[in-house]
């Protein structure tokens, strides 16, 4: 993302900076305007490099509190400023996402510590969105689909439910199966079949506690999915699963806000 | 985006579509979950071409109910289940910046049809951020660095308001010049000095209607940015101003809930 | 490749195919010259639609023989001259890993059924050779780092067995652990920490054997790999393991022959 | 091949190579299994200078026994081990290639050393593959379609000897002319036509050795092409010939066995 | 350009290049052959990086008579000569776009200091060559399509004069509006429905004097534009008009003779 | 160029051309403002194909007067606008360089019509200027630094002539070698020393013609370059020579006046 973005803002240039003397050089800081989990500073620096900007920052994972630097750059000041937006973006959105995880998992632990929180595919930067998961403490779920068998709804829909397993199951040794299923008794079909992980798709919580205590025995792991938000996750973390997956987190997730001072290396 | 996202998500295969029988044909149908202004379905359409899949759907703009379908896709099952959710992420964020727009911009224009609601570059797909804001009657504001002069805060500080404003106005004639102010005293300086348009950053609205007048006779158009919320647009709307900016509607939006239903094609 | 390939090949055009007549019109036919598993005409025949070059094939996966025709162009002729080699190149080599896939697949079904030959890492154009070795009828193993762990000799050596393994068991659920051991003792121990699969490196056939019966109360799959050939693959398939796996089957394959004949379309 | 090969393999990252600390420094040693012709030391070394990677190795063209380091590499451990097969899968096939090409020139050399051992367009990597060919001590032949005119048997088929080679001739004056034949008949006409360069395509070492001689009055050069094994390679080098031409240097070559150590920076 | 050009020459190596040692370390020196503007040095200098060279010169913009150095470049011999091609054309060109601007500003200034002298989009390079107009004084005018609106003889004749300026006026505020003219009755219409800037298209220096005294009253910035020549365009400056545009700056211009030397580090 | 012209003009969309109504359909003619050699009619059609417009045009070579059509393009208004400057820039270069080399070709042919006039690298859209090049009747020369070798006054100074040739021609059969020389001496040294084409580099006329009399015997081909106009090419014509290059062919063309105009669809 650094740098479609970063091309598409300066293709024709910054010429706002073009005001500024070329040889002027400056320190840029990226200052947190809230308390946040701090992700994306590697990812941000790494990039910089490229664009001839040297940069250091804290550690992703870090927690801020508001008023404290996250990332300083030294350089031209017209390369910085021209960077600064892409900067502020990204680094934003990332803070964003792994601070609310790490909100999450923090509840989440209190009721149940060996329960994951994690993301799924409904992502706005993919990759990168999962990476910020990951630093906030969740699980990054599937990167793509090649990485894990998900067998959902619309295939179900085509293939029928013991087909797709059966299928699905003289896939490569080296990839998890998994099924999602929307009532009791496909759970306990699937669960019989001998599948790594069972996702219950828009279950309420009082259903999924009944049905995870009676999946237990066959072995497999249990996901909840589908409709959890901040408000109804620990009702879910009271239940007997493995895993709780929430698109909140990266598909309507609030930035965090980031600003950036400049000051003139005497 | 489409690309991007596409490529990253299938770049080693769809494992779980490759239990579908390859020559198996399908419509896919996007339905929307809740109301909403509809944003990217060309944008979706023309992608779709490139990667083979035939697709029609509702105009860009138009407003959908709950379970209406926005688009209809036909080709290989295999590969309408690989897009599913790259369609789905894209189309569910343009929706949902375009429908939020719309409500701002039709809750405003009860107060005072002139003012334009405008996005910020505070955006996470950078153009296509912009394109929704559009659709849902909002004002794209600058696309990059390249085609108008923002002169902000970091810029004044480095080389002083009155020099800025001088070399800026040596630029190519066909770029307007904004300038971002912090006081009134500021706002009547640079409104003096011809430029084209005048940002108020983070003032509040009595501030802001006492300074607008001030500054009308001196032809400047007037846009405020900075902390504009849902809930405070409209104090800002009976100020006598041009234009209110809300980096709101593209970093901190709500997907709207769209979903993919399936049927073969008998 | 299809791309990387054709474009290296014609970026300065083709100056011999232009003593062509520009409007000549001619078929391709692509010819085995030996009896193979075809593998590669899907690939190819949609990378010869982006170049304007329609076609038809024999399903990946057939076995043809020699003097067959496993595919049929239709276009200019300057054109698929230009692409010949192209073509040739790829189909020769995704063939040639195909057709010695099942070759070894064959054997070893006779001698147990259950066991599945895989390939490595070891390939020469990473995806596009495992989808080989797939429709030859082997298991592609990882597509890349990202999809399982395998914990290898220089992890181990790194920082430690026992710590390898407790770490690599907090990466995400979605993905299964696999270690590489290169000692009976080792493999005992890895065994009993629970991870998914289990790679005997390097290992006769008798030690195969014989600690293969010691590994199975720990429900592990069992992969054995390192220095197999051809020629002593049936030994280690005698004893009770999963997964035979094979460098050999990408590093070092020879081609099939094929050719091309052309008629002008009349 | 590098960056492909590198991107593919770590898109998502190297889940395995997160166990090992972040801040580990490693040297890693990339060893000769077995006695071979050193080819793509100077093209790994630029490579991973972009990835952030300092390398030093033997020159290209350097003959190593087995046990012999070909490369060492000095970095943060997680890179180094992320980047192995991408270095070892390209080292293994480029000396190889160096290797064998240089065993047959040998070998040719002994016989007629003014005879050249080229390799043909019957590649795997292209440029690369060519690039090692030439490092083990043969003649890179054509490196594209615009490089070289060279008549085959379909573009004769097509428009006819004479007919070919007018048209040929009035091509830039920059370009060699090579005309493939089939038998003896047509060498001759070729021959007298004023061509550069005349293939023999699948004929056998007796009747190669027959009409070399009745075309040297022509002063054309003479390549002998087609089923030239390294069994056979001799019998041509007889022949008062120029060129030896063989597919079998590009396209079915057995990889070197090369490892990686590693050791911790103390 | 300069990559595209670069790889392009050296896709298959410099095999002329070749024939010097490897290790060979030179200076390189980039002369003038003739007096000029200097223009693309930092560009240059900038891509030499990427590929490994260091290298300094005059600043953009200098005036250098004839056996002048303009740069220096330092570095493998191989790699110098490689590059010098693309280094010559792209500096030859770039000079004599600097050059032959700097010549028609200073004349124009002479007549009138107010008039700015604009490119149009009939470039060969795009950005690169609206970069070396500014150098030599000269206004870029629209980067693309999208950040100024310039209704056009094409626009009007499909949806009538009146309609366009009056949807054009609703796109983002951020835009001027700039509308063509081909006769004086349109040019005050236009002049008075309120746009930024009028283009007089194809005018005789006699219509553009007479007219633009009728349209200053509106305000309104007068272009003119279309037959242009060094020869005529100091009649045009006579009129009281504000910006002369001339696509001979980019489309027509005569490159700088360039010559580069070479001297080995001792 | 196309593609890199297009994405650079319309990524932003085209904001003036989204005045017209989205589903308005046209015709767009590219007519000649006067007479000249049609070229990249062919190149322009395949590209317009890429995005999504049907067109068709004279052929490629053909000759037209002012006011004929050279390309008729048909599809959405919006569309057929936003390419209309990058049709426009590429046909206006590529007819330039091609009426001009069609024009001096003519006059070297009444002179001596076994001369071929040439294109050097002083190029400055590289493969497309030479492509106008062959089209006005020219030859291409070399595309690249891989496929002829060309020793230049720097690999001498660098390296010396004897040895700069002997290396040479250990190089690849499949390509010529040419040398540039600046005095006869060295011109009569190099054709004994067996090189396929001498360049005789800035010498005038006369010399020319004299000293080509002393390399007729060596059977090398005679090429001229440096300083080589339209006003002085039929002297050197006049001389028994095999090439005259002139890169004022490709670096200082004047472009071909074309425009185009549009219909609506009844």
């Amino acid at each position: 993302m650094f740098w479609k973005m970063y091309h598409e803002d300066t293709i024709f240039g910054d010429i706002t900076s073009e005001i500024i003397p070329k040889d002027l050089k400056i320190d840029g800081f990226v200052i947190a305007q809230e308390k946040c989990v701090v992700a994306g500073v590697d990812y941000i620096i790494e990039n910089l490099k490229k664009i001839g900007l040297e940069s250091q920052g804290v550690e992703d994972g870090s927690i801020v509190d508001r008023g404290e630097t996250i990332l300083k750059i030294r350089g031209e000041a017209r390369k910085v400023l021209a960077a600064e937006r892409t900067i502020l973006n990204i680094l934003s959105r990332l803070c964003g996402i792994a601070t609310e995880t790490r909100k999450i998992v923090d509840k989440i632990k209190k009721i149940n510590p060996k329960i994951r929180v994690a993301a799924t595919r409904k992502t706005l930067w993919g990759y990168l969105d999962k990476m910020a998961v990951k630093i906030g403490g969740g699980d990054p779920h599937r990167w793509n689909l090649g990485d894990m068998i998900l067998v959902k709804d619309n295939h179900i829909k085509l293939i029928g439910l013991e087909k797709a397993i059966a299928i699905a199951k003289k896939a490569s040794f080296t990839k998890k199966i998994e099924v999602e299923v929307e009532n009791e008794e496909d759970a306990l079909k699937v669960s019989k079949m001998g599948v790594d992980i069972i996702m219950l798709d828009n279950f309420n919580p009082e259903n999924v506690c009944r049905i995870a205590k009676r999946l237990r025995e066959y072995g497999v792991l249990i996901e909840v999915s589908g409709g959890i938000t901040p408000e109804n996750v620990e009702k879910y973390a009271r239940c007997d699963i493995d895993i709780i997956s929430m698109g909140y987190l990266t598909h309507s997730i609030k930035s965090i806000n980031l600003s950036m001072d400049v000051r003139v290396i005497p």
